[in-house]
């Protein structure tokens, strides 16, 4: 909920450590604030100890004088002079949450903002050091993070403050704060400012030295005066004071704002965008810019309050951010323990050559992957690379080695570049040429892609009018005798074990089985591996598939082996998770869903928590024997600079670690028994949308079929004009983007302001995303937004 | 020069701030260390004030009765009581480098490692707080960082001490620090021990509370006797004193050493190593353990210092990356700017959607990269991926499409899967498919690897017996008329221009163009595009090609395009810069050195100062316009979950930052003077290594040619059998990497310790490389070395 107003310049204080001058700074600033003629707003959200000493007091009183546009306030304030979270434990009353407080800090400010006729400044003072606790035990610097506030730092004049200013400083640059200014007192003796001036310098981070206030007076009254005077001479006094500091915060406003405005025209002109095409972008209008994100909310620019010039509206308004930034999010923006778990691996390593070589945060990776994992009872060796196309490229590669070598000669040379994939219509595995020649002709447009193999029409899952169906597809229906089978709830469908005995899986196996003869008859290159997307087909449209399909299929091509053999059989099976594995369909991996487990299976996106690039490819020791050899050509040579950079590595160790404790919340436990279904035996799928709205959503005349697992839901629009490159979904939803709600509606979500929803199409399907820790409250508001838009159409 | 030995536990204690305590806490460490009957060494690096405050005189004082196994010491002595960085400055003499202060540590530790003949504790005490700064003016934190010891860190009880103590701990993560254990007193009124005892419980850290000290008695007697008791009664008293703490780090001490010897095994069956042939590893003793790595250097373990129980020797070795982390490296391991820069990032954004977004970092980088950097003058567009693989498959894709286009209906559909790629033998591009389809037949052993396009046998640059010679493919000697040119020198073979109108330039032109001329009359599908690394192909061997050669080449097939032209001609020309860019070879990119300017560009490796994987391909505007239209279908279709994250954008801004800086940096100009050649008009190429160990090191029996440029040496050895497979060149210097130097050689290297050599070989080349920041004394003591081995043969 992060906002900016060009009426009104705020700054949050923030101090190196208690005791540092952080009252007395801002007070000056304050003072010299007003005496630039602006109204001035002091806010002190919380405030301990008695109400004489309370600093919001001293303000009050050192400023009263100085101007009546002079506006103090503080919003919680309590007698005992200790940290906050204690003194509010020692009163009467319930604890204020974070939600509370940030909400009542940013009322205050769009209030103020709205209130101004010219430009104004704001000072919020923060209570001890950038780490205090505040209220709700949070610290200051993670607490007051969503409003991400430039912030004014003042540092400690004191022996030791050299050191408590730069750690305060590191702390708030891990939480991303724009630090625009540091502050401190001059001391002749410890001269902190002389180091810390060249130290900042250095950064690129202006700081200001300000005189100390006199030493206290004998008297109440000669102590004031002497106080009073203190600030008069720092307001009149030389260049280099407080008025300067002012003026560079001024300065610091506008060129941000400038920045902001500048932004989407020179996007434009500089950057080629990924699946973009920028022949239908009208203009830099249509560029979103990003400013900052957290948790579940990007912070973006509101256009046309950047272009009046005298608007009142907030530059930055919360976005909901609704497709998980392509599917990566799994524990929301700016999350302190990623961050700091990708700077301790950076401090510890930097990256490291890895062939051979081994470092703790790969291992580990490796070793939870395998053995707690996705991969665990079947894989033993972990391979990383980049992302999930290059992990795809890695997995075909070994899949291709294994087959041709079980062949030897009778596999003819020019048939090897040929090898063919078996797969699902609909999949998608990456734009690499190997990854995308891995998939069937039609959307790509690249030259050089060309499909190698087979795909089937597979038949799919949807919940249409409160029913679960099973759409089978034309070239299927001759053998299930029917191209829609109703079900009894999505849990049996997902039960696949149940429904092996089902004429519909003898149907499966009969088409599976007749069509794989068929090619066979018609000669050409050989299969070489069946690579699947369980569960969903993302890319290709959040395509649902029959997880009894995918199970016979696996069955079939295996030639129905049965348990956990150690070496493949038919052909080797690629499970490609990068989508839908680590739990975005609310399970780990798919294999105990299905009841049958990969031979080589990868895992990319939520892998590191949504916060950069790393792919895992897991195989079995019978693929990984292929490349066993005493001949170096023999090896799997495929390679990226920074494989296993231990960044990612760590940064992955860390979101799996998180997500384990997710798994066992009382959040997800209170989801999964919403979905539970007491006429089935087994429960195995769940969601993190409630399924009421799944089901009435599904009865409205414009949804043709919806589906929700863990943290997606897909909704299918009524559409005559289905496909890739079909528009209709996103035209009928586009008032879903444009809706902003009114306050009463967002308590639950981005504090106190309304917000946009980002979302993806794909074809006539309109899906939402969620972070793995989304909490329900957010995702009752977009539930909410959803229904209210699509239930007029 | 990271040290462990398995007789020695040493723990660095760090403080939240000054006078939280360290002393008396350290002091209680080391008596309750004596009272379990093992030598104790304290060490006191850096004191400041008079002798009778001093922390080690306390330490004598209050533990000479306890135990006559205790040995204290301090290093550095200043009378002021003020920061050392100020104190040093208040005295006569010199002030003791970084480096003579962590040697003089590190010396220390292995002098009392090597003395103890059981196990023994020694605990080194800093000065103020993490970030205090130390003699030289760099703060503690970074100042020790080399030493990389396990720390205790010592929070702060007062108030505002929750957050002093959470912000040093994360200083101290930023920079990769084991942190064993905090230790704080207990305070009944600000009660911080509770905060943070939950706080580091959930974040796995040990945190133990120890009873404060008595308030000061009334005279020096009485305190004396007051402390001893407190001392006396910590070290005897309950469950949960400070002997708990001493068990504790004795167990981490030991768990440490316990990991670090199970690593190797578990490495070696779980791990699948890129480009490794694991049939020719032989076990587990095979596997490198990295442990940390700082500037230049890994800390790698010694594994028979592992083996044998009794070893006096360190576990953990330094060894030089000798191949920059297989040439990602540009700033050295760990370096503080680059995490900080990666943190911001991920506290402010995370990673954040980027199609038809922005954010700055991106942004930025976007603008430096096509305004000042590489792009200048010819590229207007950046397309972002993950690694130098997939930026090469976004330009060809870029590439094929712009020819396509431009053919219309005169290709055949089936032409168009087969376009083909002109390039130079010996050319990598990356493991992908459609990278590798780029190169020729050869190495690859990939079932779907299929060469598509022709491949010229280049002309190569090389220094034998101190003269620069240019090696003539037999193909080309016949237009040529010899296949060994001899060059004036090394600065005129790289002065393109000068060269252009030689016979040599007319030998090529002709010997292309015939070529060509071959190609095209041979028929099949035609060539759609120019694909070159320039100056050197990195992973085909360090081939060195002459300049002139890919300068001919370009023009003759633009059909000699003078000028900055706005749209492409002949072949779109694309430069795989990801070795070869960003000053690896000593120049920005290769456009100004050949003279001309490609059509498309891919930067990586260095691009994130070898810290994680991002790659840009740069276009120019007629490139792009081919991707043009109002079909989404027609667009550049190809994208990555995390395109542009921001981590990787930002560290990317940063190092081109710190690059910017290097390249006008005294050591910069010093080693460029010392290349110039006083008979060239033109000096264009330069290197890290010295002018003069290159010409003696040419002059070598076993050398067969040597090239250096910017931070690479690429040393070719006469072997019979060369090729990629060829393992010749590594036998030989097999002696260097197990060769390690005595003390006295290394005072400029890892300070105090004799250090291994990690270099990489491509068939009979032996290649190092630096850091772009690694010091002019550790490259020299890198060639002494090499120098040392290569001269025995």
């Amino acid at each position: 909920m992060s906002s900016l107003f060009k009426s009104l310049r705020v700054h949050q204080i923030f101090g190196a450590n208690t005791d540092v001058g952080k009252t007395i700074l801002t007070t000056a600033l304050v003072r010299a604030s007003a005496q630039t003629g602006k109204p001035v707003y002091y806010l002190k959200p919380v405030s301990t100890g008695p109400l004489t000493d309370a600093d919001d007091h001293h303000i009050t009183r050192f400023t009263a004088k100085a101007s009546s546009k002079i506006h103090s306030e503080c919003l919680f304030r309590y007698n005992e002079p200790v940290s906050p979270h204690l003194a509010v434990t020692l009163e009467e009353g319930l604890v204020p949450s974070n939600e509370t407080l940030v909400n009542a800090i940013a009322n205050r400010i769009r209030t103020h903002a709205q209130k101004t006729t010219s430009t104004s400044h704001m000072y919020i003072e923060t209570a001890g050091g950038v780490h205090s606790p505040t209220l709700s035990g949070t610290t200051q610097a993670d607490c007051y993070r969503p409003l991400f506030l430039p912030t004014v730092l003042i540092g400690d004049s004191k022996l030791g403050g050299i050191s408590t200013t730069i750690s305060s400083y590191e702390s708030l640059l891990l939480r991303g704060y724009i630090i625009d200014a540091v502050l401190l007192f001059r001391d002749d003796y410890y001269k902190n400012e002389e180091y810390l001036k060249a130290y900042f310098d250095e950064r690129g981070t202006f700081l200001a030295t300000i005189e100390k206030p006199p030493p206290r007076a004998q008297s109440v009254e000669e102590d004031r005066k002497a106080i009073e005077d203190y600030y008069s001479t720092l307001t009149t006094g030389g260049k280099e004071g407080i008025l300067d500091v002012v003026n560079y915060l001024d300065k610091c406003h506008s060129q941000r704002i400038e920045e902001l405005e500048s932004m989407p025209k020179r996007a434009y002109s500089n950057i080629w965008w990924p699946f973009v095409q920028h022949g239908l972008i009208k203009g830099p209008d249509d560029v979103t810019v990003i400013d900052s994100a957290h948790s579940d909310f990007f912070s973006v620019t509101n256009k046309s309050a950047l272009k009046q010039h005298t608007s009142k509206d907030s530059i930055l308004n919360p976005e909901f951010d609704g497709s998980a930034s392509w599917w990566t999010q799994a524990l929301g923006h700016g999350h302190p323990s990623l961050t700091l778990a990708a700077a301790r691996a950076s401090g510890r390593y930097g990256h490291v050559m890895f062939p051979q070589a081994v470092h703790m945060p790969a291992l580990q990776l490796a070793e939870r992957l395998i053995h707690k994992g996705p991969g665990k009872g079947w894989a033993t060796r972990a391979f990383f690379s980049d992302n999930g196309s290059t992990g795809m490229e890695v997995a075909i590669k070994m899949a291709l080695r294994a087959f041709s070598l079980r062949q030897g000669d009778s596999l003819k040379k020019t048939d090897r570049k040929q090898l063919g994939i078996l797969g699902l219509k609909g999949s998608y595995h990456g734009d690499t040429i190997g990854a995308m020649d891995a998939c069937e002709e039609g959307v790509y447009t690249c030259e050089w892609h060309n499909a190698k193999g087979y795909w089937f029409d597979p038949p799919s899952i949807g919940i249409k009018d409160g029913e679960v169906s099973i759409t089978v597809p034309a070239s299927l229906a001759t053998f299930s005798q029917s191209q829609n089978v109703k079900a009894k709830s999505l849990s049996w469908v997902y039960d696949v074990e149940d429904r092996l005995e089902t004429p519909l899986a003898k149907a499966y196996a009969m088409y599976i089985t007749k069509t794989l003869k068929a090619l066979e008859a018609a000669g050409g290159p050989p299969l070489a591996a069946l690579v699947i997307e369980p569960i969903v087909m993302g890319a290709g449209g959040m395509i649902f598939v029959d997880p009894l399909f995918q199970r016979v299929l696996v069955d079939t091509v295996r030639g129905r082996r049965s348990g956990k053999s150690k070496q493949w059989s038919g052909l080797p099976v690629i499970f490609d998770e990068v989508f839908v594995g680590l739990y975005r369909l609310g399970m780990e991996s798919s294999g105990p869903l299905l009841g049958v487990y990969p031979d080589i299976s990868v895992n990319a996106k939520i892998l590191t928590g949504g916060l950069l690039p790393l792919c895992i490819t897991l195989a079995s020791e019978s693929i990984f024997d292929a490349f066993m050899s005493d001949k170096k050509a023999e090896a799997l040579l495929h390679g990226h600079s920074y494989t296993a950079h231990p960044i990612g590595c760590e940064v992955a160790n860390k979101t799996l670690e998180l997500i384990d404790k997710l798994a066992i919340s009382d959040e997800w436990i209170a989801a999964k028994s919403s979905w539970a279904n007491p006429d089935d035996s087994c429960s195995t799928v769940w969601s993190l949308w409630s399924p009421g709205f799944v089901d009435a959503l599904s009865k409205l005349p414009k949804v043709k079929e919806v589906m929700a697992l863990g943290s997606v839901l897909a909704v299918k629009i009524h559409d005559d004009a289905a496909g890739y490159t079909s528009q209709s979904a996103q035209q009928t939803l586009q008032d879903l983007r444009r809706c902003t709600l009114d306050d009463s509606d967002v308590s639950a979500a981005p504090a106190g302001a309304p917000y946009s929803v980002h979302f993806r199409t794909l074809g006539d399907v309109a899906y939402f995303m969620t972070s793995l820790n989304t909490g329900s409250p957010v995702i009752r508001s977009i539930e909410d937004r959803i229904w209210t838009i699509l239930a007029q159409v």
